[in-house]
């Protein structure tokens, strides 16, 4: 396939914006995880949405592939240009358009990160909530549909989107949504795009709502000598209508690694991290109710972060779980798998998955946002032993398995990509190709991140 | 248009549940508002989904129209058959499939009406939020993307049906959503479905979300001088951050309807009705922090619901506002307006309406879930005198301008039916073509509720 009809457009339009560099499409063909090196042809780097749509026409009038990239933190190998073409880096799109705390809503261009984001919302007294583990892009994690830690509470971009601006593949743009908080004026076209993963068209503006932040925050870990036991605690607390604002697990393995990272003495346990969030006087009736749950499934050494500080240095930790584990043993490959069951089924896929990774040897501490019965291993892989990718992949395919026959999904929040692809027929059926005839009807030339996510 | 050999096919399906009898058209022809009669050819009482997928083949295979018919409580003649053909009425399929405490979770069919699920669910400390002021069916809340009292606080449809199974235009089913908390494996087609009018798919079961009934509930009724100062207090609750589980809006006239209908002695003036959730403590300091305000806004006549039953009378009040708005002008008809704006414009959108109402010499009571900025204007109309409908609907245009104008949404939750077709265009720009194109895609033959929603 050859693209230069294309490629020279591209370069008139953009000029030292487009990028054939070998050094560009090296940056543009790499990934978190363990999927090889993928070159895209070239690299475009678009800043208003009249360019997007410029780009777009042309790729659409020569059949160029278009794959669109955020920050690159996916984990599936979504954002790889697997039929080449044009990587479309929407970083430079990193403008906050407008706030307005009247209407608790902000509008961003997509490459504005979730860090840069509330770091400029600070003086607002609003906060925006998604909070993947990775500094992500906003479009990326509009595309992805991505979740968080206190997406329990606060959901997650499903719910934090009310409107966008999305080039399609003709270079068409459209608005989907409003500035209202909610509407009954048709098909949801914004929930349409959130979570296609750059298949049905580029997002080149987010309204995303906003939160108060709260008046009160507390903060704690807490260990338990089993992982049924921690799980246990997290399902009678949601019974119970304890309101948390964020409840994680990490399993022991995980606490060991927190440990060599941050020099914390946890316990080699699992345990639970939790937040409420409210008046002085909600959190702290919240935390005592939880605390009598805790209690009851024996938890113990049930700390308090009581400053910001305490606070921030516990989530940072939480955050930078990924690296820690990967850096555990140096030299070694990510594969993370993602799924989610519904809540009653957990310490069972939970346990199962254990004894999974056990069974096959693997080095893989588990992890979780498991208010919303969603977990994550992460299997550290050896670069230079083949068998554990091998390996990894058959105990995920048994996750996905074990998902499905729980009544869950095989990705709860890190999507499709190149890795989950395999199970959507056995996920959504017929529904499958639903999204297949939506691709269509919407790319019909198929120029829009090829080979990912449809039939 | 004959369709008599699918007519003949349907009688050998269904038997007596097919019917072509007057009197039954004649029901299934009929609407809330003031749409005239529409006469269905003929009409189907499916009891199974298989047998819904078959009428679906045979209408597919005979180009029959097939319009969904719920609890027909609809506000703009979505269910009437513009075109002809089959209305399926899905009333019998009214089974609660399985109730899963430990998932906070229901599986219902479509005919189930909310009050119908409330009541089951009592035992279980459990609830189904969603509460249009009609006693609707699932099925149609689903298919209208419905919201009420308490969206402000526990979402609308949008938000709480987590899995749908769907019969499609030539009969295939699909299943969309699991029973997880979230997801992020590819296209949201349950999101898709939601609103989708009975035009992409026949629902024929739904996956519902459940919320612990609160420990602690508190109620309120005040009244204040101005809609202005109603609305301005409004606004300030939800920058507070006060979590509010209901608050709606009634203006003077309505609290006159009130007071004919059900002997109440407000105070003719605009009133806030409000509702607290939470634990004994959470709802008594929320109560003081919302009483703050209502004092600083010059609020007076703060009445506490105190018992359930006191508490639910003003609900029951709330919810037959329709009627009794209707019946305060015998022998008239309704046309409700409903419009969602961003909350900093409610209370100059509401005044701008209720100049229009004034000027065009109309009974026009003004209502509102203004929690989430949306309300309606219940135009009440002599159906002797035509020039009133013909006003009414000049007011409804400037209400729909008025909304766009302020970056909001021509319906907030009625849906569009006929009466909002028109104002797809304005609101959607080309993207209303997108939603043309996911109908040719899902419904080649435009069977499904033809003549509505889309281009
Ligand atoms: C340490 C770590 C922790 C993580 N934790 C979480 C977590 O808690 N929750 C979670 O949900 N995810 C998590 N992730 C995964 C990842 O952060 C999310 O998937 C995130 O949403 C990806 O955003 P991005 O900007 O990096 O997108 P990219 O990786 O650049 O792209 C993701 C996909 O979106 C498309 N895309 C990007 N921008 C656009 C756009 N403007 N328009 C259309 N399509 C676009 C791409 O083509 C690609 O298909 C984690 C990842 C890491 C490395
Ligand atoms: C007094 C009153 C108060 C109201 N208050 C509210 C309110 O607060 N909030 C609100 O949102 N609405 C309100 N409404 C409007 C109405 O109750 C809602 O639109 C409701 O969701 C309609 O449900 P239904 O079962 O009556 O559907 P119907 O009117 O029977 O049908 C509505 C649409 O859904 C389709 N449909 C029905 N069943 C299915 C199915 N199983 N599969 C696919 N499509 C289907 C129909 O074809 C039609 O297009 C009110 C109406 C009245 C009369």
């Amino acid at each position: 396939m050859t693209h230069e009809q294309a490629f020279t457009e591209l370069e008139t339009l953009l000029g030292p914006r487009f990028s054939r560099a070998m050094a560009e499409r090296d940056l543009h063909g790499r990934n978190e995880t363990w999927f090889p090196l993928t070159l895209p042809d070239a690299v475009a780097f678009p800043e208003t949405t009249e360019e997007v749509s410029a780009i777009l026409r042309i790729c659409h009038a020569h059949d160029v592939p278009v794959t669109p990239w955020g920050a690159a933190s996916s984990l599936e190998g979504h954002a790889l240009a697997i039929k080449g073409g044009v990587s479309l880096d929407m970083t430079r799109m990193d403008q906050i358009v407008e706030v307005r705390p009247e209407d608790m809503l902000v509008v961003v261009q997509p490459g504005v990160t979730r860090e840069a984001l509330n770091t400029d919302l600070r003086a607002t007294g609003l906060f925006f909530p998604v909070d993947p583990g990775a500094n992500a892009s906003l479009g990326g994690m509009a595309a992805t549909r991505a979740s968080g830690t206190t997406t329990v509470r606060y959901g997650s971009m499903r719910d934090n989107v009310l409107a966008l601006e999305v080039v399609l593949a003709d270079g068409a743009v459209i608005r989907t949504g409003s500035r209202a908080a909610k509407s009954a004026a048709g098909y949801d076209l914004t929930a349409l795009m959130l979570g296609s993963e750059g298949t049905l068209g580029i997002i080149t503006e987010l309204t995303l709502r906003l939160h108060g932040q709260p008046e009160a925050i507390s903060a704690a870990v807490c260990a338990f000598d089993s992982l049924e036991a921690a799980v246990e605690a997290v399902q009678m607390t949601i019974q119970m209508g304890i309101p948390m604002a964020r409840i994680e697990f990490v399993d022991e393995q995980v606490a060991r690694v927190f440990n060599a990272a941050n020099g914390t003495e946890l316990p080699e346990k699992p345990h639970l991290m939790v937040e409420f969030h409210g008046s002085d006087a909600s959190t702290a009736e919240d935390a005592e109710r939880f605390g009598a749950v805790v209690e009851e499934m024996g938890g113990a050494g049930f700390a308090w972060a009581k400053t910001p500080e305490e606070r921030n240095r516990l989530w940072k930790m939480r955050h930078g779980a990924y690296p820690a584990c990967l850096a555990s043993r140096p030299g070694c490959m990510g594969l993370v798998t993602d799924i989610c069951v519904p809540i009653s089924r957990l310490a069972e896929a939970v346990a199962e998955t254990r004894a999974d990774i056990v069974a096959e040897g693997l080095v893989g501490p588990i992890l979780g946002h498991v208010g919303d019965g969603n977990f994550h291993a992460i299997l550290v892989l050896d670069r230079d032993t083949p068998q554990e990718l091998d390996r990894a992949k058959w105990v995920a395919s048994r996750l996905a398995e074990r998902a499905l026959r729980m009544g869950g999904t095989v990705t709860g929040e890190h999507g499709v990509g190149m890795g989950k692809r395999k199970y959507m027929e056995a996920e959504h059926g017929p529904g499958w190709q639903v999204m297949g005839a939506i691709k269509s009807a919407l790319d019909p030339k198929g120029i829009l991140n090829p080979g990912k996510l449809v039939p």
